[in-house]
């Protein structure tokens, strides 16, 4: 890796590259709700409806007017008139007048009159007219209100959060039974390096199997984005610029690997400039691994140029391209993993650079331990699969002492004993 | 929801259901490594060539022979013959003796000879022939050896992996196209209830929606098993044994909802009884909500009988289904989500039970403060929409006060502010 002569804070790198952007509202498509799940929901849901539409019994026991069971007790039992049963899905046709009881199922409609439900283990039943109360309850006591879970014209789901399970059954509850979330972003991938070639076994001296292509297309996946596959160039201008263009013009934002230095010229950073403006905002990031990262603006599209080791080359998307999915989606915030640990041994970084370290989490009982994995370059790719998580060393920091307590992204679950 | 007369600890029915299972050897499929992301490997992956294959340099700069470069420096450089350049990709065919130099490229071949590489910003070339060297390099410095990201023979993933972007590329540089995977298992599905409808249009007075499948066939998608929907059927005796038998015949299990206290009659453990041993084998756990969840195993497959209520069949499912999905995958442990915070106020439980209380994490600088929601009935899905965590208190624990500091585990991110 060539050295950069002046490199941009990562913080600063974010803000030139994220302002230079024209973010359009994201455009939505509608799909049915069960095929809704994982993606960014890209309406505010607001419900129509009452749920539940009815006051509802919470237990099985008897519904009877509060008042009836005051100062009731096992020893002194209120004893209610039995006037009928009510299933769960049977029609409130009963009414409930002082004195009487009804007995009632979890979830059937709390009939007329009625205002709380007795819990059946509070109960006896004497004969099959009668019912003996054992304590007193309080209006409203075992009974969902009818709104309770959801009251019509409530925003019951926020546009932009990722559907879950539950949000799922929200959805089949209020009765929509289609729903619109937002368009996958297309993003195009490219590598450029004449010493890749596509398989292994095509690999000849001295060159190398380019893997940052199926890494990078997998965590677009992930991102809930579609990437589009557009293969391997080699280090020559007029190709990177033909694949560039092609890129563009298919999708929502291009992601290049390699081609940042190349002998004397950097081929990616020319060929976005040669295409239009603002063209390269930042070339260089102060950051480890992860340096030679280019961002960029051309056609009013995002391009993002990552260094062509694999390591640094998924940091990096993590850092610019994973946000930069989210908020072309619009979606909110993702869940971070983190774990807090000490460390088995110091770790140095470099002053005004922030470093990515890769580290192996281990719990053995309450201790938690974390211990950055030895490898000599960013290129070693097994280092990713190795570590379980990431520890990141802010600028003004010059490492973290053997013993320290420290805070990891998890990548991986955390190992035990 | 009617009074177990006696319930199983948490713990307790785990370990009953478990170990009444026969867990066969987990089936697996091939499938191409790209499709491969989030599916559970199925093979260890055993290296059969060294990575990197040669020796390789991990900077700009110029491949030579260290014992040429001790005791240079700036004011005193070694001053070396260039003998050529080496782009990445290239025939390591130059060979460097003492006193020479090849100019070399990021990820190109180490020419036979040299043992390590000096960074371009610690020389300058004097004239096309010669090259002023201004730092020492030791043996192997800027170099990647031969095998030092993988070693031929070296295990390298291990069966039960999820498979991750990471995990892709390495398939992909170790020539794997085609990987063997783990069979989704598969899961038949269905509910239980008189009062249940399919969609909100059709609910009439008394009747509900049920949410319930849509919700677990959401659940089971995610913990990476397929979701056979069966369907609703009636509160009788005879019309879940038809579907039981059906759902066991075409699954690797059934999850069913309902039917565990229905009127007088555990439906769903009398029908799961019926159909043959050892039939029932808890019903009814020290947990809240989930209470009335039961586990059974007939034709040597598990039934798992979950709460008709929609937060407790969820935490049912998370508690007893998931692990089940896993193990019958031979999966390894998956990430959990976890934070500390301070309680906003007390919150108690029930000793002798196992409590899941749904709560708000936010985070505002340094503080993370953890908000039980406030709710009548386990019954109120919102509630696990509003929620973003899960606070779980163990058995001997009768509660938590306010400002005392707990785990959460999160369903969503933490609010911020």
């Amino acid at each position: 890796m060539r050295g950069f002569k002046s490199t941009v804070r990562l913080d600063e790198a974010i803000l030139r590259f994220s302002s230079a952007i024209h973010f359009e509202k994201p455009a939505v498509e509608p799909v049915s709700t069960q095929e809704a799940l994982g993606r960014i929901l890209g309406e505010d849901v607001i419900s129509q409806v009452d749920v539940p539409p009815f006051y509802k019994s919470a237990v099985d026991g008897y519904a009877v007017h509060a008042e009836d069971t005051f100062g009731a007790s096992r020893t002194s039992p209120s004893i209610l008139t039995l006037i009928g049963e009510i299933e769960a899905g049977d029609k409130p046709d009963l009414e409930v007048k002082r004195g009487e009881a009804v007995k009632i199922a979890t979830g059937a409609a709390v009939s007329k009159g009625a205002d709380a439900v007795v819990m059946l283990e509070y109960t006896k039943t004497i004969d099959p007219h009668r019912v003996e109360i054992w304590t007193p309850v309080t209006p409203s006591e075992n009974v969902t209100r009818k709104g309770e879970d959801v009251h019509a014209g409530e925003i019951v789901l926020k546009k932009g959060v990722r559907i879950r399970p539950q949000d799922v059954g929200i959805l089949v509850m209020l009765g929509k039974t289609v729903v619109n979330v937002v368009k996958k972003p297309r993003i195009s991938v490219f590598s450029t390096g004449n010493e890749l070639v596509e398989k292994e076994e095509d690999v000849k001296a001295g060159e190398t199997v380019d893997v940052n292509r199926p890494i990078l297309l997998s965590m677009i996946k992930e991102a809930g984005a579609i990437g589009l596959d557009k293969g391997i160039v080699k280090d020559q201008f007029e190709e990177i610029r033909r694949k560039m263009e092609e890129g563009l013009a298919e999708a929502d934002a291009v992601v290049v690997t390699g081609g940042t230095s190349v002998g004397a010229r950097d081929l990616v950073p020319e060929v976005v400039n040669s295409i239009g403006k603002p063209g390269i905002l930042v070339h260089g990031v102060s950051m480890r691994p992860g340096m030679p990262t280019g961002l960029g603006v051309v056609n009013r599209k995002p391009v993002i140029s990552l260094p062509g080791n694999p390591v640094a080359a998924m940091i990096a998307f993590e850092v610019f391209a994973k946000p930069l999915i989210s908020r072309l989606m619009e979606a909110q915030e993702e869940l971070t993993l983190k774990i807090k640990g000490r460390l088995t041994r110091r770790i140095a970084s470099v002053q005004g650079f922030r470093t990515f370290n890769r580290v192996l989490v281990r719990r053995l009982g309450d201790q938690v331990s974390v211990e950055p994995i030895r490898l000599t370059g960013s290129g070693i790719l097994t280092s990713m699969t190795k570590a379980n998580g990431i520890l990141v060393i802010p600028e003004d920091v010059e490492g973290y002492e053997a013993g320290e307590e420290v805070e990891v992204s998890l990548l991986r679950p955390v190992e035990e004993g």
